[in-house]
């Protein structure tokens, strides 16, 4: 069982070996997915896309155990319950304040290889203050392999098709009532 | 560039070692594909998906010299340039009877493999007269990999995000439209 934390496009500052800092907007989503088989365990999914890039897919699976790992490393001090929703504040944080010229808090993609293709990323989220940039979370991020990749698409593709046809339901219902009243309006 | 020439769903019947016959619904696409670079060259691409399997891909490239071996194996009479309508007519010819009880052209899809996630599989176009069955045409396709689905699904996506788009226009517009005919009857 999967359920949806979070899902929206963010502005998020790039920056690779390359190329220079740049500006881009990304869809991130967190998911938590509940599995029973073998043994009950719960996995947080991070994942990061591109709406006008397809083939863009980045992914993190955070089980309870590795998120113990993050948090001794990190220094963070909440258990891994409450983590999700500490993340996505942090994440609407990003969003309330990413149209101002300096925004306190800012989304980070840094790759140590010269194309996002290839190599890990980390998605920071950085606060800058008067003294200094603070990381309050980084998270590394592996890019989708062509069949994680092929996976996604197919639930996009399942999930748009099922809207197209919804919208194809409204529309005939929309014509049809509208004549209906047209009609009895002009009689 | 790539000319669209056939792209339909079509009755088939589905034969691979482990199972018994059975019959399934595939849709078959046809595709003139025109390169300059690095020299000029057409290729006929076969594509087999189904719509209710988005993972299901067979394809198969002819070149012009992979279509000199397929002429010579299969005693074929025509050449490079009107085999794609010759094929297309003889699948229009199953289309045409694949709702009778005993259909003379029947679109086989035969595998060696006990399923169809691996191995190769033949597309055969069958007559079966009073005597014997005739094999017109006989195709080898590849299963696609992983690489091949991602993209093949990637280009759905587009089209029906597309188809979605211009729906959600269609819609928009059809409710202004006769809602100010129905202002307009009212007054």
């Amino acid at each position: 069982m999967t359920e949806l934390l979070f899902n929206k496009r963010l502005q998020v500052q790039v920056k690779n070996r390359e190329t220079d800092e740049r500006r881009s907007v990304i869809r991130i989503s967190i998911e938590l997915q509940l599995l029973t088989n073998p043994v009950h365990r719960k996995d947080l999914i991070v994942r990061l896309t591109d709406d006008t890039d397809l083939y863009f897919l980045y992914n993190l699976v955070i089980s309870e155990e590795d998120f113990q790992s993050l948090k001794v490393q990190q220094g963070l001090l909440i258990d891994f319950t409450s983590f999700p929703q500490k993340f996505i504040d942090l994440l609407e944080q990003c969003i309330s304040e990413q149209d101002r010229e300096n925004p306190r808090f800012l989304l980070q993609l840094t790759s140590a290889s010269s194309a996002f293709d290839h190599g890990p990323s980390n998605l920071n989220i950085v606060e800058t203050n008067a003294f200094k940039h603070l990381t309050h979370l980084s998270l590394k991020l592996l890019p989708g392999s062509d069949t994680d990749i092929k996976k996604y698409l197919a639930t996009c593709l399942s999930t748009v098709k099922e809207e197209k046809q919804q919208l194809e339901q409204k529309l005939r219902k929309t014509e049809e009532d509208l004549t209906r009243q047209l009609n009895y309006a002009q009689q």
